[in-house]
């Protein structure tokens, strides 16, 4: 496994928006992605993905990640999200300080593999502020503006 | 601006878990970005950030990508998503080729203010393949299946 992700990773257009861009790389390489059944994560050259956190009742957006193969691995095994500091290069469960853990409840992954989406029922407040959310703002006319729930 | 971005590149901790892991960053800059009324993008070492695409009507996540100082003008300029290819290395607009537009409802920014959330509605299929959802799969048993609207 390690060996196709480090085959896999980076050698896929990340977005592809026509079929002109499709043609750039692998068709095969990128159908496989697309159609198939296998989970073939594929991480940027830092080795991370995106993972965005829904609220499995809400469906509102709690937080956005990165995850690298052992926090998927961990986020997998365990049923509790975890993710990759980049700041402190290293592994970090959601939740290990405050107890406001993120049970997953589904994954979802998107087209070429490189994002994913962790619903997930929250212990307590996602944010570290306390918020319920990360995006407890929203941008108005130049200014942050707290979001009315 | 620009400045001011640079010196924010990096700079706070990607996510913060505790009260500890705030004190390792400097916590006026964290309050500033944090609880203040000024948008200050936090673009990481690439000049990228996260943004996760919200269908406005029915709350799902469309797509996942990233944006440079130049994809967030050209957004919130012409009020329809713009990306930053990491590929190709360059800016694109959503829907260029294939008039499948999104049209930028409102921008959710979260606490560190290094990822955004753009409610949109969709002209057609958000997916390159047709889906309407880049995220038309589900992990089940090492398994993708396809998500049953």
């Amino acid at each position: 496994m390690v060996i196709v992700q480090q085959i896999l990773r980076g050698s896929v257009a990340d977005k592809l928006e026509s079929p002109t861009d499709v043609m750039t790389t692998d068709p095969s390489q990128s159908k496989m992605l697309e159609t198939g059944h296998e989970f073939l994560p594929k991480f940027d050259d830092k080795g991370l993905l995106s993972a965005v956190v829904i609220d499995d009742t809400t469906s509102n957006v709690l937080m956005v990640a990165f995850m690298d193969a052992e926090a998927l691995t961990a986020t997998r095994s365990s049923g509790l999200a975890h993710f990759h500091s980049r700041s402190r290069g290293k592994l970090w469960q959601k939740g290990e300080t405050s107890g406001n853990v993120l049970r997953v409840q589904s994954i979802l992954v998107d087209c070429d593999q490189d994002a994913i989406v962790l619903r997930c029922k929250a212990a307590g407040p996602t944010c570290h502020t306390g918020a319920t959310s990360c995006f407890y703002r929203v941008l108005e006319n130049d200014r942050l503006e707290s979001v009315v729930d």
